[in-house]
């Protein structure tokens, strides 16, 4: 069987801007249908890949922009070849919660990494998604929603409002450049129309 | 000031090959020629690259092998940009034990990943070295060398000969593709012959 009896979609997005909780609802939502969901998320997915998520995300370790990025492909080629490729084998709907347009939004966009160099680390991987769902929302809506996380944030979310915005640019910028792939959702509407919105667009590109 | 004031030197080889000792020789020979002398090893060298050296050496983390070489290369990042490129930069010389060529040989000639990945890795390092000591031993003495060190031993130590005989393969290969910069020298010989012939090569190429 080929890798494409599956569908493999990602959610990306800034920080706070829904992906995780639209990314369970929508597993919930194709499930009831019938179908055979893997949810994960990166960087982790794996016994490997996990410990270089927390590597990543303490941000007592410093590490460079390109070190940086160089582990989210570690991690991201643990993931792929252990789970996503497998599940994606045997059919299955994959939904992972960030993938390689965080790498080349956060890192390169946001920290200057060169962008030919995340995109020579997306080749080496070799797998793109069917679909990505790229939720926005603005700033303000970002900063609460993370406020009310509560204390304890990682590397990424002590990010500064500069940056942020940078990144935002970035996943623009991505799906302007890839539109057959990439579907823009308002991510200030409930949830329910969110991840309605996403069903929908399942259903049209793949008739799952 | 140019990155090329300094002298970057690498040393390679399989195990018990005598990188480690003849690395320590050519660093006291070089300090007491008046020579500022960084000696430095990968995978390590910053806090963040010795963080990812404890993941990948060890074995109880299952990681695939494209995990592992990105993994190097994130360590190497960290190493080049705040270590090595300093050091270069203000003149030193600069003795590393492994660098590029070692994920070359190991990961991609004996674990099997495509070695074009791990040139487009190599190339967004972009740093080369100016002189490469290729140590090679038989593979009796580097396997009585490694029995001689004891139990404990690390993900590398414990691969069996003929992805032994691979890597060996790959070190001799990358040689005769670029015998401008490197240098295969007999690791049999006693160290000091060893070692005094590197630091003539070295007087030789660069003048120091």
């Amino acid at each position: 069987m080929s890798v494409r009896d599956g569908v493999f979609i990602t959610l990306e997005g800034g920080e706070g801007a829904g992906k995780s909780t639209a990314a369970l609802r929508l597993t919930t939502l194709l499930r009831e249908a019938g179908h055979e969901v893997l949810a994960t998320r990166e960087p982790g997915g794996t016994p490997g890949a996990e410990a270089i998520r927390a590597l990543l995300l303490n941000p007592d370790t410093e590490l460079t922009a390109m070190a940086q990025t160089m582990l989210h492909f570690a991690a991201r080629a643990d993931h792929v070849a252990c789970v996503i490729r497998p599940a994606l084998a045997r059919g299955a709907v994959v939904i992972c919660d960030r993938y390689s347009d965080s790498t080349m939004a956060y890192q390169a966009y946001g920290m200057g990494v060169e962008i030919a160099a995340v995109a020579a680390l997306t080749r080496l991987i070799d797998l793109m998604p069917d679909i990505t769902f790229m939720l926005e929302v603005p700033e303000s809506v970002s900063k609460s929603r993370l406020n009310s996380r509560g204390a304890a944030s990682d590397r990424y979310e002590q990010m500064g409002a500069e940056v942020m915005a940078r990144i935002a640019q970035g996943f623009r910028a991505i799906a302007a450049a890839e539109p057959a792939r990439c579907v823009v959702v308002d991510g200030t509407e409930p949830v329910e129309v969110v991840v309605g919105r996403m069903r929908e667009v399942i259903r049209e590109r793949t008739g799952r």
